[in-house]
């Protein structure tokens, strides 16, 4: 008899379903395709001969210690070289106040854990990033949208929802978001601030792109607005090499609690000796030479993106200029399924992500295509929007 | 106004309080003090100097690939590694059979994800691994104890529940259990097989200790008497190094698509890094030098905690003699309560795990003692025996 354990299934998994955007971009991976649907960071992008030399430091400086069991919290050398990190971007915490965790997905899973009881409403971006979509699923929220603009989420509209409703958490990524590349104002983070207290919400702050800035000023987290009412979540997956799947977090001290608790329960801790690999990295002044490397690497895709765009696509199609980040938002005209344009395009061996499936309804972003530049280089990245372009044009 | 938020807290929240066990042995850190509380494998256990050499080999196969994104159920070739690994324990897969995740821990919470809805019942031996009761706890399960002796569980007392009750899964420690050291036995397994197959019930076997072997004869897991009934688990953490998290599983087929689907959600995939790491230490022949050397290093202190125990403890004090893993599992006499004699051994600096609390219900194992024999040496056990054994005495 085969057994098949259907019977078994939790009800969370009901909320777990594969979802259309996997099905659909299965074909990214056939031969020959180019593909601007990812949102990977660049091979090149990683410290990669400097690796022999940080391994080696490991393993003086830490021995037997970057291999063994440590605190759920996170290995102590590398939450002390975060505190340094984040100063950097205006957080002020001591190393207790950081945690671990494995990537910052696992960081929007264990919140979600300790927070979401089925039926609780989470407040979105529109659009918001997918993954932690999947990540909150499995606690069987019920999700609302704020309104948003290209200088992201609308304040009132905030102000409005949380009047009105019983809000667990608002999830914000606050600069170069996933997948618009926008950025929250200044004007609108000190406004949002504002709001959060007077209602004594809660925001997590995802800001896994932030330290991708090609031109322009940086703007202060919204934490360093209202740190009491953020949890803020950050990742060196695109400053140094996701595959060591390293997120971590600041919270409010009930939260970070519980959030330890539950972690001890999920993993007991996040690999030791990736967090011995990180602390090299952030203190030997590696990550200093680096980000900028890689920032240099990007930058000149996403111009030549931008370009190839004002050259190839219709006039009736828009796009913003983010100052960085992964992802270059498209808004083709009433009417427009990127759908369409999307098989066409897969035809035509060029893949991208239409947008509307990062919305919450359907009929939401119909005409919508978020296009990364990271992945590859320049002279491919202008042959695709061509093809692009073209495809569109065809498609009328 | 200081925010708490304990009012955003889930309902599976409550279900996760810190257990009164982190409590007492709080005192463990203390300065002298001499622990056979824990559970960790001892440093000079890992291959410290051959890590150079597997790191720089990693950088050298693998490259970038082993710094980057990769899939959810695991790198390809470590999972082929495995392959091989697990058919030494007679579990014959393909690698597309196992899947990788961050500890047996981040295993046997997945498993709770998908398959338990808040009330459902899980089985346990008694006592069992406190581990997994935190990780399924935070999916609100409902425990049932399955009648266990030295031999491990008795299939009767299966059988009848099974007949009796919906359980969603057995959770076994077969071989050299935590806290008792016990190995189901070889006429065991082939009942309990064929019992849950009867009942086309499921198991969860976790085995992170049957590489540890001092004595005696391999048992086959439970998996290779009844593979369609059986999720099997297991870990690199006592024959490698735990700081790299490295736990894995096979499943039935259904329950691994969904396995992985949740893994995505909660945290990507595990770290590339690590998973490389132990791919060379798997297929560069180190295994096969070092797993020898970490006998070579339990079994005398295993010996020399036996010998103590013989010399020193009253004759009132039973315990079994298991033929390897980390602990031995001592029963006092009737009357006794080993919490008493925990805080009189820790006031002589000598610290262990009073077996009550791998009970489900108050008032079982009051007499018990979990003993963990391979973080300290001969000399230093047999010293932390001979206390005991005084303190013993001393309490009547």
């Amino acid at each position: 008899m085969s057994k098949n354990f259907e019977h078994l299934l939790s009800r969370r998994t009901q909320n777990m379903k594969n979802n259309a955007i996997r099905n659909i971009l299965k074909v990214v991976s056939q031969p020959g395709m180019i593909s601007l649907a990812g949102g990977i960071p660049a091979e090149e992008s990683f410290p990669l001969e400097q690796m022999y030399v940080i391994n080696e430091a490991v393993l003086n400086k830490y021995g037997a210690d970057a291999l063994q069991y440590d605190l759920t919290e996170g290995f102590t050398p590398f939450r002390h070289a975060l505190v340094d990190y984040v100063a950097r971007k205006g957080i002020h915490v001591t190393h207790d106040q950081l945690m671990v965790f494995n990537g910052s997905q696992s960081v929007l899973d264990t919140i979600a854990k300790i927070l979401i009881t089925p039926g609780d409403n989470v407040a979105l971006e529109s659009p918001s990033y997918l993954g932690a979509i999947s990540a909150f699923n499995a606690y069987e929220p019920n999700y609302v949208s704020i309104e948003t603009d290209e200088n992201g989420i609308v304040p009132e509209s905030l102000d409005n929802l949380l009047a009105t409703n019983t809000i667990k958490f608002i999830y914000l990524v606050t600069t170069f978001q996933n997948p618009t590349g926008r950025t929250l104002s200044l004007e609108r983070r000190e406004a949002i601030a504002d709001i959060v207290k007077k209602h004594n919400a809660l925001v997590v702050e995802d800001d896994p792109y932030g330290a991708l800035r090609f031109r322009g000023e940086p703007v202060p987290p919204l934490y360093t607005y209202a740190p009491a009412n953020v949890i803020y979540s950050s990742t060196l997956s695109k400053i140094f090499a996701p595959g060591l799947r390293l997120g971590f977090c600041t919270a409010p001290e009930l939260l970070r609690d519980w959030l330890n608790t539950a972690k001890q329960g999920a993993d007991l801790h996040t690999n030791t000796y990736a967090q011995a690999l990180a602390t090299e990295y952030l203190t030997g002044g590696y990550i200093d030479e680096q980000l900028p490397r890689i920032i240099d690497l990007y930058r000149p895709r996403q111009e030549a993106m931008l370009n190839a765009m004002d050259a190839y696509l219709p006039d009736t199609y828009k796009w913003e200029q983010p100052e960085g980040g992964m992802f270059i938002w498209v808004e083709g005209p009433n009417g427009v399924d990127a759908e369409d344009i999307y098989w066409k395009a897969v035809e035509n061996k060029v893949a991208f992500v239409p947008g509307k499936f990062f919305y919450l309804n359907d009929g939401e972003g119909l005409g919508t295509m978020r296009l990364n530049f990271t992945k590859i280089n320049e002279a491919t990245i202008e042959n695709a929007i061509k093809t692009l372009g073209e495809v569109i044009h065809q498609y009328g």
